[in-house]
């Protein structure tokens, strides 16, 4: 058995990333930069009003009340061409271009207007008001950096630099199988004492959200015929549900042996999930997770979430944050643990109460669950009120 | 103007939750439920084993060691049919149905298998290694509730209960529309002075996450022709970027007044984004988001994120949660702040450094911030190290 943090560093080490491709920025969101994007021109490209008012000269107002001529209108989208001279103010709005001539803005609720002219009754020093040329971000200003997920923020701020198309990485193929002759989908007729496949549905989900393309493969008999077929998916990543446990282990082998399957590691001192294949067929990586759905999510989030963001050249996010207990804990043994766990904030501080029951076989708790509480390995018994590292579930 | 809360709460009290429809459980993750979704079966379904090891009777192995003869093998898929007997053992393995007459799973670490027989070397308890029938649910209990929005592993839960399809609410569409004669699309020609729309395409990421369907209606100048064209959009909330500011609100109750808009408030105490428009257009209800980037996507979080929840019959999850300041912040003033602030974890806890400059115009600080701090109205100066309420950003 190697420990969780060396799993994730041989997933990963033995990961590439995918190729480029262009996207519109329409479809950027959650993807994830190749190169650095670039700002094409200033943002404000000129200056401009931050209200709606007057542009002036700051000494025409130096002493209020001041009335100023009005010779035009600076509408945003409309600059106005003219000058603002001795004595002379442009009405202007919110994100109008500040007209020549002028270094202030007197908003208009200092101001009385005339037919065509109006007087100030606020003094305004230079700059007031204006937002100066770039000062958002200046043309050839990096506006994120390469291997960048994009937020939602990102997209826009892109849209704003006039970044009308991007290079991203390829989405990779994460290809699943479930394995098991009790299994059957949803809907159909239940085989005896059998059960139904579970886990695919939640798996492909969390493989688009962490910025794959799922491809659901089907369920496959526990026949190494069905199982070395599995093998001619063609996908970036092959992950099998179940098949990981000593028996299903030594199927898998034997199935995927003559395909080319190499084993880099198996076992993983954790809980839920210990029994966790990674290995490459020829040049395919395969993650191979536990049976039980609660085992097979919960090694997902920590091996194929981190193994996504290697192939999309960046980094999941695993740091833990820390929360308070709100009940005991036990030692823990050899492995490390990951408790099905639920959350609430007091007081602005957050705490956390594991279930007592923590079988991996039960989904129902995981659904329940917000967060998952580490133990790692051979942890002292935990009082309440102690601080634990946690894991945000979605 | 009103508070935040009042705005949100009218928001919330003017719609209604969009209607029904049923979609299969491979299409359920990020749905709102209408009704409960209810288990089929009983997970398990029979008693099985949580091991690989024999099927047992527990007196039968109450004195180690113990030679049992093997009668049979009951593998996940395949339940063997017979009963276990005295001094009998059934080969089993994780998953497989614990066959009748045994009550304990020896697990095959404590056994040596011989041809016919298997030699117990440690004692078992009734019941060890058994996951009882129903464990994780029953037949007819509730798996998710109704308004419940579904995550991954709800879904798999779903799938497990064998609920191959669900009714839920129908995504709602969410029209949105800039206006602007400033404006122009990404890698389009910029006009004189003129800026990019971007917070649309921040703004359509959102609006998916969040549960709705978005349609970009495009540019619209500052007109009242083309503006009343925005009111013929054919969705469940129209929302427009820009056209709340004092003039451009005249331009858009001028434009739409005929069209059967109702104003209903018009101005929130907050920063950014105080000019916000809510209000009906005959049926349909309209949000009038300000024309700053930074102020319409922060508006957007605050009322169009609980808008959507609203019409899908859920509620937005927009409690604060708190971490320490990490430079001091000056007495606010009567409108409501929400400064752009980057967080860190310190020795476990969240730590905020709000951003010197909150130009609502800048949109390089929102995408370069990971938290919202809140500031109440007339909230006193905070030092370094105070606890502030903070919004988390995606």
């Amino acid at each position: 058995m190697i420990s969780v943090a060396e799993a994730e560093a041989r997933v990963v080490a033995a990961l590439r990333p995918t190729g480029p491709e262009t996207v519109s920025i329409a479809e950027a969101a959650g993807r994830v930069l190749v190169a650095a994007a670039i700002a094409k021109f200033d943002q404000p490209p000129a200056p401009v009003s931050a209200m709606d008012g007057y542009a002036v000269r700051a000494e025409d107002v130096a002493n209020v009340p001041a009335t100023l001529r009005v010779i035009g209108t600076s509408p945003a989208g409309h600059p106005f061409t003219g000058k603002v001279g001795e004595g002379e103010a442009v009405r202007i709005f919110t994100g109008g271009v500040v007209p020549d001539g002028a270094d202030a803005i007197a908003i208009q609720e200092d101001a009385d207007a005339g037919a065509h002219s109006v007087v100030i009754k606020s003094s305004a020093k230079p700059g007031r008001h204006i937002r100066k040329a770039a000062l958002d971000f200046a043309k050839g200003s990096v506006l994120a950096p390469a291997g960048k997920r994009l937020t939602a923020r990102d997209v826009a701020l892109l849209a704003a630099g006039d970044v009308a198309s991007i290079s991203v990485r390829r989405k990779p193929v994460i290809a699943f199988a479930a394995t098991g002759d009790e299994l059957s989908r949803p809907g159909e007729a239940r085989k005896q004492g059998g059960i139904v496949a579970s886990s695919g549905y939640g798996l492909a989900e969390m493989i688009a959200r962490w910025g794959g393309t799922a491809r659901d493969l089907g369920i496959f008999p526990d026949t190494a015929e069905a199982i070395a077929r599995i093998a001619d998916a063609d996908a970036d990543l092959i992950v099998t549900l179940g098949g990981a446990s000593v028996g299903d282990h030594d199927l898998v082998r034997k199935a995927l042996g003559p395909k080319g399957f190499v084993l880099d590691f198996w076992k993983v001192a954790m809980r839920p999930g210990k029994p966790l294949i990674f290995g490459k067929l020829c040049d395919t990586p395969l993650l191979g997770l536990p049976g039980n759905p609660v085992s097979s999510l919960v090694c997902a989030m920590l091996f194929l979430k981190p193994a996504i963001a290697a192939m999309l050249g960046t980094s999941a996010n695993t740091k833990p944050m820390t929360a308070k207990l709100l009940r005991e804990l036990p030692a823990n043994d050899q492995r490390q643990d990951y408790l099905r766990a639920r959350s609430e904030i007091r007081g602005g501080e957050l705490y956390v109460e594991p279930f007592i029951v923590q079988d991996s076989s039960m989904l129902s708790i995981l659904a329940q669950a917000d967060v998952l509480v580490l133990r790692a390995p051979q942890a002292a018994a935990a009082r309440t009120g102690d601080c634990v590292d946690i894991l945000m579930l979605e």
